[in-house]
């Protein structure tokens, strides 16, 4: 699982930071996560490869995270793509990209698929036979969801040797790497851990950006792996925080330190501050394991 | 009167190119035109103030010339902008930005006035004590406007050594700023000319972008001090100009030549060709004065 942060500041684009947008490469997947304007550009600078992306999840419809969509798209078309492109995300996305292409004459080269979000639950809104994404619904201005992406548990790893020492047959490989047992042709019961080692956990990404602190989250994201919480304001200030619907580098951490994550990457900074130690020094105070996302950094989870 | 290029390129942004905006300066006033993606930072790098941005041209709804608007506005709002906005622009621009804006749930802080073009002749849009804007109706795939900015003839200018020595009286002095004679107490009439020097020539600037070759244009850029033409292609790609109905380098310059222009900038580069030379070698073959737009490029007129 790789987590690319094109963009993880606050309110507008500037001449050396860019509003949110992320990649996650999770189980051969490209899933690009909000798409804040010059996202296609921090894609081209990051080496990211346009056919690989077909899912987008855009969190909420506020410009920071929404505003290089139009743009990606029709790059999209202008390249010739010809694969389905998904888009999740709240009610409206479909009106606002359709009315754009519609008025501007451009039509794509390709089939989009939209997904509108209006629930206020979690649910599973994308599902295959390797990943699984929920929404993580959040507390915001506007209608806002996190989007939580699970690895599923991986098949079991085939003991080459054991096989070969009780002489199982190819043709059980399949079954024993589900979990199964064999059966020799004696009536011999071999169970399945001896056949086989255990898999590569499976890996899982959460995305909560933008939310006021929301401890309903925590149990949808309970022992996530790497956890991105928002960060816009410092401690100092909380009430600006509470104010806008967004969080402190202290609420971030309280979350992840409640939810058991293992790491928290923080972000979505507000451009008033000058550096972005403090953000992790306050959030270490509550929580040991802190990142900072910053533009154009890649985390390998 | 000076003209900074923001972005010249055509069709997508890329890691070092920008599409087209641009910003012009003339007799104080700040007229952005056309808003590719990207804009606003492409304004932040060349440190021009947002507040004294106060009219957007933008020449037709193709996402290379328009997605960088909406977050244009945007910001504006963000940094407490409380002055009018005026955009000038195809019909349909005002439902864009308006369904943009209620569906993202942000409304401006200051008041935003739309001047919706269809009109196939050319047309006078703006017009100040200072300055006058007319459009230029281009032939491109969607409806289509260049923009010819013109300033008005200024005041001449007082000779103060003459009307001392005629003893002229003060209250006179705007009449005679405005061309008019002056007739003496015992009757004398003292011809304009001998109390004032010629003032600065008023000087324009055309805006061709994007077209097909239009000889429809030369009347009405006719003499203007300086032209941009786009050239998103070399002759070599002649086929391809007429296909997609943009230029050549070499169309741009028959079309200055035949115009009487002063000075031609090249502009709207397809990003295929690797250097900007050939661009210009090929327009100097037809027109002697040529200039190259590049982003980031400031022109003094």
């Amino acid at each position: 699982m790789k987590l690319t942060i094109l963009g993880c500041y606050a309110a507008t684009p500037r001449t050396l930071t860019n509003p949110t947008a992320q990649v996650l490469e999770i189980r051969n997947r490209l899933f690009l996560i909000d798409c804040g304007e010059g996202t296609q550009v921090q894609l081209r600078k990051n080496k990211i490869k346009f056919s690989k992306i077909n899912h987008i999840f855009i969190s909420h419809l506020h410009g920071d995270h929404l505003y290089g969509l139009i743009g990606t798209i029709s790059t999209f078309s202008l390249l010739g793509r010809t694969t389905d492109l998904h888009i999740y995300g709240p009610k409206g996305i479909k009106e606002l990209i359709l009315l754009q292409l519609k008025l501007t004459e451009s039509w794509t080269t390709y089939s989009l698929f939209f997904h509108e979000l209006e629930s206020k639950e979690s649910e599973v809104i994308f599902e295959d036979a390797k990943v699984i994404v929920k929404t993580i619904p959040l507390k915001h201005r506007v209608y806002t969801n996190g989007y939580l992406f699970q690895e599923k548990p991986a098949e079991r790893k085939l003991n080459v040797e054991a096989v070969q020492y009780y002489n199982v047959h190819v043709a059980y490989y399949q079954k024993i790497k589900n979990g199964g047992n064999v059966t020799l042709d004696d009536g011999t019961v071999i169970e399945n851990e001896k056949l086989t080692f255990d898999p590569e956990p499976a890996k899982s990404y959460a995305f909560c950006s933008d939310t006021v602190y929301n401890e309903e989250v925590i149990p949808i994201i309970a022992n996530t792996d790497v956890l991105y919480h928002e960060s816009t304001f410092l401690d100092s200030e909380a009430r600006l925080a509470e104010k806008t619907l967004h969080s402190t580098a202290r609420e971030a951490a309280t979350i992840a330190l409640k939810a058991n994550v293992k790491q928290l990457i923080l972000g979505h900074y507000s451009t008033r501050y000058d550096g972005l130690e403090p953000f992790k020094k306050e959030a270490e105070q509550v929580f040991p394991n802190v990142l900072l996302a910053d533009d154009g950094l890649s985390f390998d989870l």
